[in-house]
C-alpha cells in the first residue's frame, strides 16, 4: 500500500518566474488533481546548477509535513537519454532527473523506481519542457495517491553528486562554498558535527581569516564577519547587517579551512 | 447558464513581486471568493509589454483545467477611457484591458463583453490601481459564478496586436524575436506549422547563420546555438547550456529568418 | 474568546525568493495548520528595511478579510533579545519582531504581547532563523484559534518608527520617499489628506519641479513627469510610461516638498 499523502507538492526548479514555465505546471497538475495544494520552494536556481538545487532540496524536504511530494526540474539534460527518478526517502516522494539532485536523499531511499510509465505523462510530451509533459503530470498522480511501483521498475546505481574534498596542509577541515543566499552569506558544505568539540575553531575563506564560530549574527559588530551555523545545520559564513560575498570577493565554490 | 467554473484564477502582470500590488489584489478576491485557488502565471512580465504578456497567457492558459479565469493586467493606459474586457474562450475565461493582450484568444472567443458594471467594483476605484479596485473584485465574482453577460454590454472592435511580417527576399519566412526566457533562450512569432515539411530549413537571426531546426537542447554540443520548435510550438533560438541572447546579442524584436 | 480567524496567513520578508527560506516556512505553517492558505506579501523587501517593511504592510493589509493573520519578518536583530510580538488591530492580528515594523496598525491595537510561549515554537530554535522557528509555527497556531494571550504577556511600549519632518522654509509640507516601486514610481509619506484642498499645489523632489497634482498617469504625456495620489493614499510622484527614480535620480529617504 503506498504511503499516505499529504495533499501537498513542492516545486523546485531553475526556471525563473519571469516565463510562465512554473504557472503551467501547476495549471497541468491542478487540471489531474485539483484539490492538491502547491509551495513553491525556489526557481531561481542559477540556470543548470544542480548542486545547488541539491543542497536546497535536501535542507528544506524535512519542514514539510510526511507524505509531501517533492518536485525538482534543474534539468541540464532535458530531451536526452538521462532517466527521471521517483524516490521514497524519509517519508517524503521525490521526482527529478537522475543526475545527482537526489543525492541528499539517496542514502535513506526505500524506493528508487525510473519513471518510464506513459500514461501518467501528458499525451504529447515536447522533448524541451519534461517540467511541464512529464513531472508535472506524474507529480499529480503520485500526489493523489498512485504507488511509485506503478512509475516504472527499479531505477540501478542513481547518479550522485560527489562531494569535493582535498587534504589540507594543516590538518584542519576542508570544504567549499556551496550556496551564496540573498543576504551574502556564504554557506558551505562543512556540516556543524564536523567541528570539533573540544577547542575553539579558526574558520578561514579563500586564504582571509574570518575568526572562530559565533552563534548569531547580533555577535559580531556592524559590518563585522563571523563565522556561525547556519539554518541549515552547515558552517556559513556571514557579515552582519552586509554581504560576506562582498566582503571576501567569494562565491560558490570559494574553499573554506577550519583549523 | 454560465460555463461551470474550476475554482481556479490565475494572474499575469507586469506589477513585478517587490511591491505588494499583486498581494493585495489576492486578498481582495479572497474576501470576496474564500475559496478560489490563486495561480501566478507571472508578474514579471516587461513594465507595459502588452505583446510579451498576450503571448505568454496565449501559450499557457489552455494548460489550466476549462473554466480557470484568467486576469491579466498589463495596462499603459490605467484610469484613461480605454475599455476593460471579459471573454469567454476556449473552455476558458479572460479579463484584460482592451489593448490587444487579449488576442491570441479573440478569434475563438464565444462571448466580449465590455465590463461596466460598477456593483461588481470595490467601492472606491483609484484611478491607478485597477488591479486592485477592480479586476481582482470582478474575477472573484467571475470565479464563483457571475455570468459575463452581468458585467456589461457586448464590446465591439476589441483592440487587437498586429502580427509583423516583412517579405523575404528570399521567399523564405520572416519572423521576429517576441519573448527572451530566463535562459536567453529566443523564442519567435514563427509557427512550427509555418516550416516547410518536405525540405530541410535554414535558421538565421539578424544576418547570423543558426542552422537547421533540431529536436532538443542535447542535439547541439555545449555552447553551441541551434534552432528548435519551442515548448510552446514556435520557433526559438538557443545555445546549450548558454545564452542565445548574449550569443547572438539579440533580443525582442530581433528580425529571424527561416529558409 | 479569540476573535473568528480567516484561515489566511500573509507573508512579508525580506528572504528574498531564490533561497527556499519562505518554503520552508510553508512547510511549517502547513505541517501544523495544513488547512490554512498563504499569501506572499513580497519577499523582496531590501534587506534589513524595516521601514519600507512597515509602509507595505500598512498599505495591504486592509484588502484581506478580517481575522487574517500577517506575518512579517524583517528582523536585524533575530537572535538578539529583541522581543517578538504579536498585535490585534484593525480585526486582523500580526507578528513582527519588536523593531518597528508594525508602527502602522499599533495606534489602532486592541491587544500587544510579547512572545514567550515555547510550546508554540518548533522544538529547537536556530539563533538565526526565527522565520522558520518561531514565526512560522506561532503563526500556524493563532491561524487555527490560538489566541494572542496564550503567547505570552501584554508588551509596554513597543518600538515605534518615527516619521521625519523636517521643518520647512516656505510654509509648505516636507516628506520623503519611502518607497521605490518596480515602475520606478517615487511614494511619499505625504497622504493625500495633508494636502491643502482650497488651493492647488506644486509638488518638488530634491529641488526639481514636478509640478501639480493629477488624477491617473495619463494626464501626463508620455515621458512626462507627474505628481498623483497613489493607491495607497500616498502622495507618489511618477513619469508616464517611464521611471521616475531615473529620471529625478531619486531614491528611498530623498526629499520632496509640497507647496
Amino acid at each position: 500500500m503506498a504511503t499516505p499523502r499529504s495533499g501537498l507538492i513542492t516545486l523546485l526548479t531553475d526556471f525563473g518566474t519571469a516565463d510562465t514555465y512554473v504557472g503551467t505546471m501547476k495549471g497541468v497538475i491542478l487540471s489531474i488533481a485539483p484539490q492538491v495544494r502547491l509551495v513553491d520552494l525556489t526557481h531561481e536556481v542559477p540556470p543548470q546548477a544542480v548542486g545547488v538545487a541539491a543542497f536546497l532540496l535536501g535542507s528544506s524536504c524535512r519542514y514539510f509535513p510526511p507524505g509531501t511530494v517533492h518536485v525538482a526540474v534543474v534539468d541540464p539534460g532535458v530531451g536526452s537519454e538521462r532517466r527521471v527518478l521517483a524516490v521514497e526517502s524519509l517519508g517524503h516522494l521525490f521526482l527529478a532527473p537522475d543526475n545527482g539532485l537526489l543525492t541528499p536523499v539517496l542514502d535513506d531511499a526505500i524506493e528508487i523506481r525510473t519513471v518510464t510509465a506513459k500514461e501518467y505523462f501528458l499525451p504529447k510530451v515536447a522533448a524541451v519542457f519534461h517540467g511541464r509533459d512529464l513531472f508535472a503530470p506524474v507529480a499529480a498522480h503520485v500526489a493523489i495517491g498512485v504507488p511509485l511501483a506503478a512509475l516504472g521498475p527499479v531505477a540501478v546505481a542513481p547518479e550522485r553528486l560527489e562531494r569535493s574534498r582535498r587534504s589540507s596542509a594543516t590538518a584542519g577541515i576542508l570544504g567549499q562554498v556551496i550556496h551564496v543566499d540573498r543576504f551574502g552569506n556564504l554557506i558551505t558544505d562543512v556540516r556543524a558535527e564536523e567541528l570539533p568539540v573540544s577547542h575553539p575553531v579558526q574558520v578561514s575563506i579563500e586564504g582571509q581569516v574570518v575568526g572562530p564560530v559565533r552563534r548569531t549574527y547580533s555577535d559580531a559588530a556592524d559590518g563585522e564577519p563571523l563565522a556561525l551555523i547556519s539554518s541549515c545545520g552547515c558552517l556559513e559564513i556571514a557579515v552582519r547587517n552586509g554581504s560576506a560575498a562582498r566582503h571576501f570577493a567569494a562565491g560558490r565554490g570559494a574553499s573554506v579551512e577550519v583549523c
